[in-house]
């Protein structure tokens, strides 16, 4: 305890001699993959932080940036690295990607990968907005999560604005004349869902408004959803002339319901979605207006955070992205 | 002409001294991201091949392998780019990124970086099926076209096999008792969108049948032209019991203005997509029915044919992957 563990506890750990586990840990030399991985492994296992090839020829920078997504290349993802290729090619800074699909082992074996590799700086990923345990305390080098934050507050984080963004869309609503405005969502387990709910009750508040009180405000991310809480909505009783839904998914499929139901949209009802997802929003009919959260916009800030810690700059704590709004077909003025 | 150009040769073609050329290819020292810049725009415009730190610390492999996307982190480029992390990733191979964003001279700059750092292997994908031209010729590591094949038929590629995918539906609808089948799909100047069309026209010949003639079998790969394609072919007065879309987003267009127009999927017209595309197959109502290209196999693959070639292995030419089918339900038997 307490004792920083060296590379000879690493080779005596995985069961080599300390020139192998040298080799496997500066990605050289002609070892068995089984060997590296063993080697790997008992380096994550005992926390040993090895930082590759101390020799001359190197200089004090190795130009890679490592980017770990904590759940597959999602279409939340997707866009945040290609804004952070965008911004690092640009400087000549190379990306190494990793996927950890959720798995602390496999995580923690990334960025044990990442460090022997001499990355200059890690950026993490994920398409959940609930923090995230941080990938590791001391770490060598710069660190920024992007989308997901980390669970510590003094980590360098960026996320989206979620309760801006639903700001943005309760403001466009109100400004139509709507005022009976009611909230549809994902799960309440998930704090995207809860800041929106929380961003739109504010927004009402400023305006004398309420939301529309019904049983159908939380649920999943899907259009089967959004169906299934146009017909909830309806049968409640509840008197409303605008929903803005948690998803562009969720909108699609309340669209689709309210106009099977017979209310019009948007005169009757105008839906505000989230995402700015094109194949969903497009797809519907009428198009819907919904809230852009921006994503490539936050892969190429974070991009830019790390570019200032590497120049010097001590970053730290959380900071917020703003969305902003895409106006569609799927709102309207109320009729007089 | 001939002779190959020399590190001097860049530094000259980049006005800096050899020295700072060799800093730049080897992606070292303190130098202003223009010059390094300027020294790859060089190298590349030269077609100077450079391998990164001849030094004895390093083995003969770097054990990263250079990914490189034509057209961003599309949906097809994340599935493979998947397997790609997943089968590399195993065997300790780091994926280095680059998005070359349908530009050549883009594209080139990554493909001079990925040399520069010693990359052990080269994997080019994008979302066209259309043959591209080669990255380069006698590149000195091993390069795997994975989706968008290389136009030289020597170079490595690996694709998804349309026709046989496009046989898989025609067979499953032919097996429902179906006959009279139309097929609609997208851009006639997408190869996948013929092959998919001669994969169709020849299964339907092997059961003694000929797809439904009507004006609406080129389009776009999109849900409007699904629904556009769908009031053609009612209004052509074409008599059809089945149709075969190119993609899952042009197939829930159809479902959707088919059951507009008055026909029932799947009992008087069942209707095939082709992508599983989950949020668009499983959205339509029925879900649908379709073919499963497979992609993240597509990247594994093309991860086990670098790995067998960086194991002495030589392998060119053109492999096809199957695709399956999904059988959900926008297809039924037909009634007697």
């Amino acid at each position: 305890m307490g004792k920083r563990p060296t590379i000879s506890d690493v080779a005596v750990a995985a069961g080599v001699s300390t020139g192998t586990a040298s080799k496997a840990l500066n990605g050289v030399g002609r070892l068995h993959p089984e060997t590296r991985q063993a080697v790997l492994d008992a380096a994550a296992a005992l926390g040993f932080i090895h930082r590759q090839r101390g020799g001359s020829v190197m200089g004090s920078r190795s130009y890679t940036v490592g980017l770990l997504t904590t759940d597959s290349f999602s279409r939340f993802a997707s866009p945040i690295m290609l804004g952070v290729e965008d911004a690092l090619g640009a400087g000549q800074i190379s990306v190494l990607l990793a996927d950890g699909r959720g798995d602390a082992i496999r995580e923690q074996h990334h960025v044990q990968t990442f460090l022997a590799r001499r990355v200059d700086a890690i950026i993490v990923t994920g398409r959940r907005s609930e923090p995230r345990p941080p990938i590791g305390k001391n770490l060598p080098v710069p660190v920024c999560y992007v989308l997901s934050r980390s669970q510590r507050c003094e980590d360098l984080s960026i996320v989206i604005d979620d309760e801006q963004g639903a700001r943005l869309a309760i403001s466009h609503l109100v400004s139509l004349g709507r005022k009976r405005v009611a909230y549809v969502t994902g799960p309440e387990k998930h704090l995207s869902a809860r800041l929106r709910q929380s961003g739109t009750v504010a927004e009402l508040r400023k305006h004398g408004l309420k939301p529309v009180e019904h049983p159908a405000v939380w649920g999943e991310w899907s259009e089967a959803w959004g169906r299934q809480a146009a017909g909830i909505l309806q049968r409640s009783g509840a008197v409303f002339d605008a929903v803005f839904c948690g998803s562009d998914q969720i909108a699609r499929g309340m669209v689709e319901q309210l106009q099977y139901l017979g209310r019009r949209v948007p005169e009757d009802v105008s839906v505000v979605g989230f995402d700015d997802w094109d194949v969903i929003a497009l797809a519907s009919r009428p198009a819907l207006t919904t809230v852009d959260p921006q994503l490539a916009d936050l892969g190429r800030i974070a991009a830019g955070l790390i570019l200032r810690s590497l120049a010097g700059e001590r970053l730290s704590g959380l900071a917020k992205h703003d969305c902003r709004l895409v106006v569609r077909d799927s709102t309207s003025l109320v009729a007089e």
